[in-house]
Formats: structure tokens, sequence, C-alpha cells
């Protein structure tokens, strides 16, 4: 496995393979999430490339850059187990050098949802994966479906630009109870941890009256409210039913729906989303 | 030669080219200026693209998108008798989807002198490159230097976002009495093509007065305005002196320098710059 600590020395390395490339971009901290996104690149590409880069132009002023849980090591001896060839490990001296000023708007889908809760983050989101994908040149590239809106806007990104790199979905790996994986797992206490799971109760719940025949998004929407309200530890910041391609929020699910959410634990925020069929 | 009418028409036929390529972006109508970037491209890589696409992101709506002039079939003959190998035509339909909603902004140069005077156009115009470049994947792209501004904000944009293009400055051509070449000359008449003429005298006196030891950036701007505004036909938008770097306007010509005006002669905009060494 070759790591690259820039870009020139990543890009002689590319220049070396010959083949589909599968790519993922990661912002290190790697869970069994991450390493799904690999072993599903490993499968459909015949060379891997994995980034890890914590993109300061995605955290807004008041969020957790300077805390965000790192550990490269302990990253590249996971990555080496899964038979990576190559990892891009630039500086954020390197990515956004004095006097960066060029920036990628995805209208529209970066509006809502966490692009409304996090001014300027779909913003670094699409600049950062645009200039990765420069960079690393791949034939496909692996994003995880936990991040459901942010998958919409790379897809809308790339399909745009005709940036000619396949965005793959890879659904969202779960911890035994249900938990879905996230490095920001890691911020929160034991008790915390268990409150996390009204997250996924509350989806199940969603799923659960969807299957029953519930269409009244207003109705499932204010359950899943009234579930997460019991939980003292919890704080919503939304819940939404929306469009599965616009992410219009919807008042009757008449076609496939993202259920996403965002909830604060204790300090911590966590999003989590399924999908309903229509 | 080959003539692709849509992406994947040109994607198809890129993907059988081996060996370097050389890009030359156009809106057809295509003059001397044009084939000199063809003949770069030609001279310096194995093989040569032409894109010939009216891209009406870069028109502001008081423009003259649909008066643009335009002539396909004596475009394509020229093409063919330079060799070139490959031309992409796409339609705007097919560039701009309905629901298209992604933007390249470079920040900070695009806001004056073009910018300043064609709000958006910018936007339009990184956008539109940052997609050909996707498409046509050139190993080099040439841009005159007529487009002064342009040419510092594509390159700004290939740097910042790492685009692996290379993005090569021509020398301006000119008709045999100075007038810079510009499709839009084809708007001019007679007394105005005569009248047209005041652009490059400006220059010509700047490039005099600054050889003679002229530095202070005042009194040539003062000099070049005085001198246009004898033509009656001739009304002033801009005269600067900048950086040639960053096009901050200066007091004092102590670094290289872009002298660039816009002229509007009767309804036709032109614009026209030299660089001074400082």
């Amino acid at each position: 496995m070759k790591v690259a600590y820039n870009i020139p020395e990543f890009r002689e390395a590319r220049r070396k393979l010959n083949g589909s490339l599968g790519f993922v971009p990661t912002m290190g901290y790697l869970h069994e999430g991450h390493l799904e996104l690999v072993r599903r690149a490993r499968a459909e590409n015949k060379n891997t490339a994995v980034s890890i880069f914590i993109n300061p132009t995605q955290f807004g002023p008041r969020e957790d850059l300077a805390a965000y849980p790192r550990d490269p090591d302990r990253d590249l001896s996971r990555l080496r187990e899964e038979k990576v060839d190559l990892v891009l490990m630039p500086d954020a001296a390197e990515m956004y050098p004095p006097g960066y000023g060029t920036w990628v708007n995805v209208e529209g889908v970066t509006e809502r949802l966490e692009g409304a809760a996090r001014p300027g983050h779909f913003r670094g989101v699409a600049t950062v994966v645009a200039k990765l994908f420069n960079i690393v040149e791949p034939t496909r590239a692996y994003f995880g479906e936990k991040d459901a809106q942010q998958l919409i806007v790379i897809k809308k990104m790339a399909a745009d630009l005709d940036m000619g790199v396949q965005v793959i979905t890879v659904p969202t790996v779960r911890e035994f109870d249900g938990l879905a994986m996230s490095s920001r797992n890691v911020y929160l206490d034991l008790e915390e941890r268990e409150s996390a799971l009204v997250l996924h109760k509350a989806l199940t719940l969603a799923r659960n009256l969807h299957s029953k025949g519930e269409r009244n998004a207003d109705v499932i929407r204010k359950e899943m409210t009234a579930l997460i309200q019991e939980e003292p530890r919890a704080k919503i910041d939304y819940v939404s039913i929306a469009d599965a391609s616009t992410l219009d929020e919807l008042s009757s699910i008449d076609r496939p729906a993202v259920v996403s959410l965002a909830v604060k634990i204790g300090k911590t925020r966590l999003i989590d989303n399924i999908t309903l069929a229509g």
C-alpha cells in the first residue's frame, strides 16, 4: 500500500495504475462503515484508493473541527488489512493554500436540513470532493447512505459538472443495536450512547407506520417527534420526510422518500435516515 | 476530424486517443485569434480538440446571446484545414439540462472590471470551463490574452480545484491596424470599425508613456481617458491599470501590470489589454 502525503506524490503513484479505480474519501478515524465502502470499492474495481483528510471548509466556526477524532496509524493499518492500493493524506495547507478562493456551489438541495443547520457545510463538501475527484481520477466513488443529503449533493455535482465519476451509494452500517456507525459516536458517554438509540427507534417507528399503510407524512413526523421527546438527553434539530431526489418536504408519501433526522444527544449532534419506497 | 454533437459521442472518441491532448474552448465564429490557439495546441500536443459552444450562462440578461454571430459550417471547415482531431459541439440543453444547479465561483479576482460590468459572467465562464475540462480531459488548454481577466480566473480555478490541466496563455492576434481580433468585431459598421481603433491607440499611448519612464498609474489612466474621449462614438466603461496577478488597481506601476479597457463603440462593447513589465 502506497501512502502519499501530498498531491504530486499521489499523482505519480496514480499514473502507474492500470484499469478501474474505486475511491473512498474519508475524514479518517475509520469504522466498519468506512471499511464497508472500501470493500465495495475493492470488489468492483481493479484498484482502490482512500483519502484521509479532515476538511476544514465543511466545518462551521462553532463546530468540532479541532476536536474531531483522529488516529492515522490505526487507520493505515486497517486500510492495509483491506488491501487498499493507494492512500492520500494531504495537509490542509496544501489543499487550501493562502489565497485559495474557488468554491463549488450546488443549489437547491443544499439549502435544507443539514444545509440549513450547517451554513456553508455543503459548499465545503462539494468543493473538497471536486478537488479529490480531480486529484484521484476515480472510476467510481463510494459514499455511505448515512449522509443521505451529502450523497444527493455529490451525485448532483458529479452529473452537473460532467465529472465522469460514478457515485455509488452504500447502505448504512449499524452497531448491533441499530445505532448508525459514525466517527462522532466516540463523543458519547455510556448514558448518551444508550440515549442515542432514540434515532434508530424513531426511524423504525416510521418504517412500521409506513408498512402498516400510513402515508400522511405529518402523522409520522409527529409520532417520531413524540418518541424522541420522551428521551430527556435528546434535543431534536429536525425530523424530515422528504422527496428522495429533491429533499422537498412531503405532506403525503406518494413517492420514494427519505426519512431523516438530526438530534443532539448531550453535546453530540447525530444524524440518521432511512428510505421508504413511496 | 471527428465532430461530436453530444457528450457521450465525444467521450467515446476521446477514449480512443493516446498521448497528450491540447484543447481550445471557443464560442465559434472562429477568427485568426482562435486559429492561433489551435496552432499552438497542435504544435505542443499529440492530439487537438476544439469545442464550439455559445455558453448561455456567461451572458447577462441584456447582453447579446441571441445575436451572437455563428457560422458552424465555416468553423468546421477551418478546423479541418488546421487538422484538428476532435470537435465538441454540444447543445445548450445537454450542457444545462432542466434542474441544472451547480456553479463554480472564483472569488476576488472576478469582482472587478469585467466581473463588475457583467455580473454572473465569470461564474458562467468558470462553470462551463470546468465542465468542458471534465468532458475533454485535456493535457493543456489554450486561451487568448485578449481576455486577460478570464485567463486569471481560469488559471486560479484550475489551480484551486487541482484540475491537473495546464492553462496556456497565447498573445492577442490583431488586425493589420492593431484592432484586437474578436467575434464581436462583426457588429461594427465601417465608421465604428474606424473608431474602434481608439482602444489600441490608448494602449499604445500607455506603453509609450511607460517606456519613457512614467510610473504614475493615474497619469497614464488620465491620458488614456482623454484620448478615448476625443472619439465621439466611444463610451468608456473602464480604464484600468492593475496588478497582473490579482487585478488590484495600482497607483504606481511597481510590478507587472495589466492595462485593460472596455469601451462601447456604438452598441458594441469591446475589450483589449496589454501587459507592462513593471
